[in-house]
């Protein structure tokens, strides 16, 4: 919601219209471009266009633009699907400035409220609601948003798993559950040459032992957990002062609910251990909770058969980053298809995916749409 | 040399002149008033009045206002002293915007040229000059500025010490050694959810280790020995990225310089084992670095004599903070006077002494500096 995005939703929403698309904007930013076509729920896809600080150009804008171009490339070949297409562009997907991430698809599946969402305080201090307001994208369309007849969110990889393999494509069956707390440490601002060691109360110690007890759990627990101290900001943050307290973001992963749950609670007892010893006090607040989530297994199977109908297998695995497709599996059938990312990087301006492969999955998408447009999904499958 | 440091010197020198001392202003904004009461070299005191971003009411003001009251206290009462009495006022005694700490009175007795310290750019990318500048305070009296006959320093201890072995006075008799470093790790930034820990080059886990191994050293090197993390930066500081770049500082403090070698050199060499173990590259820049002070033995002596004839005797002890009196140590007979801080805390707003600690501190500065203006430091004293 900064002038950049706004400025970026301009440009997008502008080669919608150059589509003749009917593009929607609802109460909390979400764009909406529908190719209606045909009568009856959309088959929808999309993505995000916001981004990390310091990410690359192919996350969430890939999946966006790769919906435009099947809408633009059936058009051109004079194909009509049987239902509407749609291409949907999800606000604040990151959470890199609002939390919790995948705000505006939660939103449009009716998983958090308007209000509550427009009140969101951002990590700059400002309002949810002002911010969109100020970049004109404050919509007229409610949320809940309706719901599409299924949903296929084409995304790269953004890790290492499709490339170490050898896969070009991969069929997503589900999202790792996620875990985002803020943790505040207070303790007592000092003179950093005159306070022994005993003395100490030191937030920044303690904020050192939790990343280090994290990684540590992470090696335990072993794959597929992931935790991640991205955020750390010392009080008064000076040289030569011990610090009087630290906020910091821990980010924990796993695609089993239960061993998620079990890490909370591990780290939960560690903070109450540590709190003790260092004579500090810890306070949490969790910023974003989601737990795994299981994609529709006949959709997965028609991105499998459609990368399949290309010569091009498709390894089946779950994500290790959220995306709104998953809010979207709460309403209607939903997968992804994911392209590699080159070494796995990602939230990085060096995030890279070949040619070859940014052009096979938009081809994937395109003949997954149309196989989804003429699925019943309210026939149970065979299999 | 921020504006509210300029008013703060505009206050304070305004008192200087209600007291008719001649105020002098050198190159690099120290400010000296001197009572031209006799002929010969001035018994120099004096301290600063620039503060940590959230420090106390004491930390230097006391050393200066206690300078002035004992310039007033004795012209109150008529009496005149064999030599000029000057009260200095230091730049730049944190060093909590410019490194190194100590600026203003190292460059004073010719530890740093002129040119280098104009040159030297603030945390927050503003040059020391141009600041300089701004307040209004780069006056014109050359450095090295001339050398006085004697200087004692009063100040509060800023520690636990006296106050732990119930002292109301400590004669201070050398200063610790001081290594400041500033880190920079630079790793690999990525997503936080999509890269396995076996693949991370993480710049916040380095740091976290760094600070875990710098707390192991000082517990195992004991007292005297601190060292501290009190400046950490990631970038770009989010929930769910993994960082590129952390800096960070390291304050190293001993009484004993080859100890303090060892712990550098222990710390350099971890430094190099944790950048290849967890892949990532650690660069180093020397911030500050002061060896060790042992103060005058017969200004040492003074200052416990003047306790003992209040009847209040002081404890010997070493100062855990860098003080301007330590660069006067280079070219006078120096030494300073200590009160206790409550609690030991400091650099903190909670910061506090006791009102007859304070006043019982001044007392003995203006019977040290009468001593001292009548002592002739050309002869060897028999101890």
């Amino acid at each position: 919601l900064t002038d950049e995005d706004g400025h970026g939703r301009d440009l997008v929403v502008g080669w919608m219209r150059e589509l003749d698309l009917d593009v929607g904007i609802d109460v909390v930013g979400n764009i909406i471009g529908t190719w209606n076509c045909a009568s009856g729920a959309p088959v929808m896809t999309g993505s995000h266009i916001d981004t990390v600080r310091t990410g690359g150009r192919f996350d969430g804008n890939y999946g966006v633009l790769a919906g435009l171009e099947v809408i633009q490339t059936l058009k051109e070949a004079g194909i009509t699907p049987t239902r509407p297409l749609a291409v949907g562009i999800f606000t604040n997907e990151e959470g890199a400035r609002f939390a919790p991430d995948m705000l505006g698809s939660l939103v449009y599946v009716g998983g958090m409220s308007v209000e509550e969402a427009l009140d969101v305080i951002a990590i700059d201090g400002a309002r949810f609601a002002d911010e969109l307001e100020k970049i004109g994208y404050n919509g007229p369309n409610p949320c809940p948003g309706p719901s599409p007849h299924a949903f296929v969110e084409l995304h790269i990889e953004q890790g290492p798993v499709l490339e170490s393999i050898g896969f070009r494509l991969g069929s997503v069956t589900g999202v790792q559950g996620i875990s985002w707390q803020e943790l505040t440490i207070v303790g007592q601002s000092n003179h950093a040459g005159t306070t022994p060691m005993s003395m100490r109360r030191d937030p920044a110690f303690v904020a050192a032992r939790i990343t280090v007890f994290l990684r540590d759990l992470a090696m335990r627990y072993g794959p597929p957990q992931v935790c991640t101290v991205g955020k750390v900001d010392l009080v008064p943050n000076l040289v030569n002062v011990v610090a009087s307290k630290v906020t910091m973001t821990v980010d924990v992963r796993n695609t089993d609910e239960a061993v998620l749950r079990r890490a909370e609670l591990e780290f939960a007892e560690f903070l109450s251990v540590v709190a003790q010893e260092e004579d500090v006090t810890i306070s949490t607040r969790t910023l974003a909770r989601f737990e795994p989530v299981t994609f529709d297994e006949r959709v997965v199977d028609i991105v499998s058969d459609v990368c399949q109908s290309f010569e091009v297998p498709a390894h089946r695995l779950p994500s290790g980053a959220g995306h709104d497709a998953q809010m979207f599996a709460r309403v209607c059938p939903t997968a992804m298809i994911f392209v590699p990312s080159i070494k796995g990087i990602s939230h990085n301006p060096a995030e890279l995916t070949d040619d070859a492969d940014l052009s096979l999955g938009a081809d994937v998408l395109l003949h997954t749409m149309l196989r989804l447009a003429s699925t019943d999904f309210t026939i149970e499958s065979n299999t």
